[in-house]
């Protein structure tokens, strides 16, 4: 007989990845993307990285060897050393990327149909990182300072934890004050809600650094997930997690399980990268760059997006972040980001549309910007082109209504 | 309230790696260990790693980048083109390390209670990564030429898949023979069953190559696991799957949502390493440098192990691996591995004893020896030091057995 392959009831509900369905349209030469979420080459430190690789001919052997399941020592501590909290290099796990952290997480918080907590809209690979151990995902009300804290008192109670990326939030951008940190940190303790703060951009700020971290406040209430990512470059997959003492057990286990350790080379590389204080130096520079990227994109969107004043349905809106790699975007009524993707690209220019990382109810009106990736000339062109794909959408839009 | 951590139910099956607190006994300062599969540093192409760091000046922008989940291109297609079967470059997954193709199977093939088949003993490493997903395992009698046919037959019909590593095995090395593996395809394709076929070790053969891999007979039938671990170097953590068409897709949003990809960075040097067939000048010097220990071991075992001719029972035996890392030991009956380990320990003298191994019913007498980090002169220290501990221990129960 043929080969019986029964894939696991999990895999039926690991749909292919609707981002790279749609993402699939935007693959076209020339085309300007402010779709991927890839921080600029230019802010890659490769002078330092190939000097770091000095690790080979000093200590290879080591660098090439199998090594712990908790990561390297000198990194957990560098680690440590940055966060501004006290904590422990014993708490701290080196992870490939932070996504393999939500991978962890999912595999020891989370049972077949457990309540878990989300942001509206939060980040997609997240969503992807959980679905496999089949999470009830409850979406909780959040506005552009984050999480409504009575619609999470609401829904929160005995949820396995709340998954928040407090600091220039992917899709959206925003960051979450002061106020709403001291007020959701109380409304977890209050409901014994684990907190699963995920920060991968927060060192990206503009003008002023983000407030503490909710981890900071309830440190073996929460787990907190980090990467080298957008500081250093995402290719070398290197991200961390600190782990209440509760929990850094079982993580450990499934860390090994899942790759035995992250790749000690990198990790050793890092290391010595990251010596000397080198991201006080290096990071303010991917400031800069970002923060004027940002600027480039507002002028442009004030400049190219049809806005009727007064009149935010009939108008494209939009933030102004702080810090991070995205801005969010929102269509006049009547308009739907999937539907005007291909409009865009058949202009040379693309966007993710925002529905993906809604959990439930998605408002199919919005769309992510990446403002990094493009340099500041394709931003304007690219702002050009989109602006007169909405236009057109919407000429056509009027035409319908005025044809029924 | 305090915050409620609850973990998932599959958390409380993993238990704490069985291995892990046997072999914290082993670690002590001057010991000879025999215990982990670490491969030999003196095989690690160090320079050529070094040479092949020049992907970051020469195209750093790269190297350092988000990448794509699949592997990077001209890799996937040096793996297919070293393989004995013909494999389209679009079947191969590059991983982070073999370790986590198993668990990207295990989520996708391994629902709980599924029943899954395996060798009686085989690798650790390989139950640690289904376990979380909570199937049922069924371990299928085994010989020195690998697995029982007539008993696979009667135990592997339904099985979501049959876990075999046919060369070098780790733990026992043993190999399966042609005959075995024409006879245990030609069963799996009767019975429809699904073969994961581990073969880290294929390339470690001492005098002749092993018989064509289980995969080559039937490739839609079988997943192919491989690793870069020990011919270039583990730290890199590369491995990679040959998957059949039906399951490459799931796969593949499995390794996206667990890792995003594996490090753009490792793929290009270990490419660049692998140019001009550098793998057929480089490997030979390992089998060269392996087969001089295994038989140094071999012959130390000769010398220093209790054996009573004619009586199995009541000597120390092993096998004489063709290959790969590792040598299995039995131990004469009334002796306990895991409770030689100590003795041994106490006279700087390390070993892994072989009951984890086992998924059910452990031959409590086995061990495994490495023979490949320690050198010669350290094996023979080593060996001579366990063999004495293995004579005190049995002296030891002869005159238990006497006061009884």
């Amino acid at each position: 007989m043929s080969t019986q392959w029964t894939q696991a009831k999990r895999a039926e509900k690991m749909n292919p990845s609707v981002i790279r369905e749609i993402l699939k349209v935007t693959e076209k030469p020339g085309i300007i993307s402010f779709a991927g979420g890839l921080p600029s080459p230019l802010t890659f430190p490769i002078t330092e990285f190939a000097a770091g690789t000095k690790v080979l001919t000093e200590d290879g052997k080591s660098a090439l060897q199998y090594a712990a399941s908790e990561g390297f020592g000198p990194l957990r501590e560098q680690v440590a050393a940055s966060l501004p909290w006290k904590v422990d290099p014993q708490q701290v796990l080196i992870t490939t990327g932070s996504q393999q952290g939500l991978d962890l997480l999912a595999k020891i918080l989370i049972d077949e149909n457990s309540p878990i907590v989300v942001e509206t809209p939060t980040y997609l690979g997240a969503l992807q990182a959980f679905t496999p151990m089949e999470p009830n995902v409850v979406s909780v009300k959040s506005d552009d300072q984050g999480i409504d804290i009575a619609d999470l008192k609401a829904k929160g109670k005995g949820a396995r934890f709340l998954y928040v990326l407090p600091n220039f939030q992917n899709p959206t951008g925003r960051t979450m004050t002061e106020a709403r940190r001291a007020a959701l940190s109380a409304a977890c303790m209050e409901i014994g809600l684990p907190i699963v703060e995920d920060n991968p951009y927060g060192e990206l700020w503009f003008d002023q650094a983000p407030p503490l971290p909710l981890t900071a406040r309830n440190p073996e209430g929460c787990v907190y997930l980090g990467s080298f990512s957008k500081v250093l470059a995402p290719g070398l997959r290197l991200g961390f997690m600190v782990l209440p003492k509760t929990l850094f057990p079982k993580i450990l286990q499934a860390k090994q399980a899942a790759d035995l350790h992250t790749p000690s080379f990198n990790q050793r590389v890092a290391s010595e990268v990251l010596k000397g204080n080198f991201l006080d130096r290096h990071v303010p520079m991917i400031r800069k760059l970002y923060k004027s990227q940002r600027d480039a994109m507002l002028t442009a969107l004030s400049r190219e997006m049809p806005v009727t004043p007064g009149n935010a349905e009939a108008s494209v809106t939009w933030n102004t972040p702080d810090g991070g790699m995205f801005l969010w975007v929102r269509l006049p009524a009547g308009l739907n980001a999937v539907e005007s993707l291909p409009k865009a690209v058949d202009k040379n220019v693309a966007f993710v549309p925002g529905s993906p990382f809604y959990a439930d109810q998605a408002d199919s009106r919005t769309l992510r910007l990446s403002f990094v990736t493009a340099s500041v000339d394709q931003i304007n062109i690219g702002m050009k082109a989109l602006g007169e794909a909405i236009k057109e959408a919407l000429l056509e839009l009027q035409n319908l209504q005025k044809a029924a």
